[in-house]
């Protein structure tokens, strides 16, 4: 990790929550790198115990030694989520909605591209690999291109001017159906990832993230291979 | 704060270390704005129970209540400064140096701002000032104003449509000479401050900081009001 010769875009910080998309992310990375390295971020989520040990699985599977998992306080401080604060409810899914809905983080993400940049230019990592989805990502203006452009610019004015890190964002366009046929396509391990934003044990099939998820398993024509509580799988939508 | 009809630019963040650049911008918002919140950062760094000392010693002067002070766990946890490394030893400031000292935190103004726009999102502030001083800034990347140029792009696509928040940076054009005239002129206590990397108790005189701050009292004219180790307190010179 100290050669000075290395390449360092061989090197690569990826941000695994331990959820589908950051599952095939980090499948797409192994393609491309020789040497990955694994960032899981604590923000004060609901599911964090049941996410963490995704993490942990995702890394035992593809032997990935080189592992953070950090706290992001001020995201666990400020609330302002139902995914942080415990008096926000988890709404039930809409996916007709048009609305940001309240499990929106605020500004979550410019967090967790700092956390990886400050790990990747330590280390000497070029590349940082998230798995920010656009088009079916509930709306949050923080999984949009524009917004990791834009970060990429940041990142370059405010490091050493030797450090060249880029983000790269290989799922970004892909609807929910596609990544789930992309990670089968790279036998990428989707029976270890959790996405439930409220349940620990089975998931909810109700919220955002299991809706999303759910969808993007039937449009593929593939069972998800995770325990759902019993109950109609179908998303519900509100009128 | 949670008055709809409020001009939210009439609320603003201010990043509030505790040291001298960061007092005269906190004085430097309380002209502009009617309310104020001050955060202040733990990242890790060695002065820190000094720094927060100063930081509500500052608050406790204006008359501060939105109080915020959040741990930043991924620069504890990465390193790779002698700020926030045991393992690495603050070095004698070098003021005529071009190469970025060794307590250069990697990629640390990010973490800040990333937390401060967080903050202002939730609490409907909408500028946040940071104390950046692009000119006696040590050569550190992030104290440049582009830097926060290219910020504000990333917070304005990062954050809620409806969401509005500019960084500010009032000292950053400004010599550390001028930045001692204007706190006096603002009658900034500055006496409250702390900005010694080193020492707790008596500031060493001799770390970037220190010598930094120094130099602007020397060249402004003015005492500083803080006490310094028993030795000479010009800045030692490196050949």
């Amino acid at each position: 990790m100290n050669d000075e010769n290395a390449d360092p875009t061989q090197k690569a910080v990826v941000l695994v929550s331990g959820g589908l998309d950051s599952c095939v992310t980090a499948a797409i990375a192994r393609q491309r790198h020789s040497q990955l390295l694994f960032l899981h971020v604590n923000y004060g989520q609901r599911t964090e115990t049941r996410e963490k040990r995704a993490f942990h699985d995702l890394a035992d599977f593809w032997q990935v030694h080189d592992l953070l998992d950090v706290v992001i306080d001020p995201l666990r401080r400020v609330g302002g989520s139902s995914l942080t604060d415990p008096g926000i409810e988890v709404t039930e899914a809409n996916l007709e909605a048009v609305d940001i809905p309240s499990s929106y983080v605020p500004f979550r993400n410019a967090h967790f591209l700092a956390a990886a940049a400050s790990w990747a230019e330590v280390t000497g990592a070029g590349r940082i690999y998230i798995g920010a989805v656009e088009e079916d990502s509930s709306g949050y203006p923080d999984c949009r291109p524009a917004f990791y452009d834009a970060f990429n610019a940041v990142i370059e004015l405010g490091t050493r001017p030797d450090t060249a890190i880029v983000i790269e964002t290989p799922i970004i366009e892909l609807s929910k159906r596609d990544i789930v046929l992309r990670g089968i396509e790279l036998e990428a391990p989707l029976h270890l990832t959790w996405s439930c934003y409220r349940n620990e044990e089975s998931a909810c099939g109700t919220c955002d993230s299991c809706a999303l998820r759910l969808r993007g398993f039937q449009q593929a024509g593939v069972e998800d291979p995770l325990p759902y509580e019993a109950q109609d799988q179908a998303p519900k939508r509100r009128n």
